[in-house]
């Protein structure tokens, strides 16, 4: 089978790669590109899929920024709020419906270049958090796909790691020798991640949880603080 | 009730303005800018959003393009395919499943700015040929979007036209007086309309049927052809 995957850079969507790839299907992923705050993972996103051998497109989506009240204004000047990016504190930079116009871009290019379907990232330890990311919203969407374009009986959406734990994400990129050392989770995007952040603090108990060492760089006095 | 809805500068989305601020909703009208082929409808949006006293945004979507096999090549360079914008040698030019990312981005946008839902011109006369443009998909539209986000159960996603033939949404809009002469329909983009292109001629048509005349200029040895 043929799927287009959204490629954030992450260990989730990283993940997903190798594992439509192992499990012989073709995959062309897509990023999408934000602004200037994602340039690190946009890089990362590029070496993943140069190393997976992969096609890959970013695509501007900086409309993002329009859809939210105020930001036409203030632009680029909206300050990054600091602390854990499933905060209350973060919701003033998150559009709502996001993944569901992630997810309509992503189908509406497997269906222009013939591919099956889409696969999504999403996993359990999402589920509480986001609604977008639990399987009655995906099923949902599928059934929207299908019914809005001709010749889409057939269009997949699949979730592979839809019951499963970032652990568990992590164990089976372990298995698959996904490259993690070029991907970026650090939410504040600086050259080693911070530890800090809510997106490190699930990174490194994954890693933790897996009997493994996360290969990035932290700042070195909480990486021997974390390790430790 | 707070609607958000897309302009594209033509009879339908103009029409459902007027109709939806006679009825005493508040209405904010999104255009979406797809590149330079359309900045006559982008004008004819924007003058009648403020002709209707409305809040307009135009939101930049020219990464479409790069959704189709080889456009990222071709870019801008693509040549708009002649004859009727329904017909098969416009569909390479036609992003699939590009409504639901459209009226995924209206409802990101209502969800942002604490609207009540998203109201859709689609119509009777585009069942037929836009699957995207039949009651059925917007069902299902909307219940992505309930499940999809938080406190989204009351989100409403409303189609006025949905049973109505272009000529009943001419009826209705003559009725509303909606300023027809601000709308561009054609899709040749001329200062003056074609007349000969499919967008035309259902104008037209729907005009005649409505006993009026068109009030917008056509090249004019076809005017007096077609109102002969």
């Amino acid at each position: 089978m043929k799927y287009v995957v959204s490629l954030s850079g992450g260990m989730d969507s990283s993940t997903l790669i190798y594992d439509l790839l192992e499990k012989g299907n073709k995959v062309k992923a897509i990023t999408f590109d934000y602004g200037q705050r994602h340039i690190k993972e946009i890089n990362s996103a590029k070496d993943i899929a140069l190393h997976a051998g992969i096609d890959h497109e970013v695509i501007d989506v900086s409309f993002l920024k329009a859809l939210l009240p105020g930001s036409s204004l203030t632009d680029d000047k909206v300050a990054v709020p600091e602390g854990h990016y499933e905060s209350e504190s973060m919701k003033d930079t998150v559009v709502p419906n996001r993944n569901m116009i992630f997810t309509s871009i992503l189908a509406a290019h497997a269906l222009a270049i013939g591919y099956d379907g889409v696969a999504l990232g999403i996993h359990a330890g999402d589920h509480a958090i986001y609604p977008d990311c639990r399987p009655e919203w995906a099923a949902r969407v599928l059934a929207a796909v299908k019914v809005g374009n001709w010749e889409a009986d057939e269009f997949q959406m699949i979730t592979p790691f839809v019951d499963m734990s970032k652990t568990d994400i992590c164990k089976r990129g372990l298995e698959l020798g996904v490259p993690y050392e070029l991907t970026t989770t650090c939410y504040n995007g600086g050259a080693e991640a911070c530890g800090k952040c809510g997106s490190c603090q699930e990174r490194l108990e994954a890693f933790r949880d897996s009997g493994a060492i996360d290969p990035i760089s932290y700042e070195s006095y909480l990486k021997q603080l974390l390790l430790s």
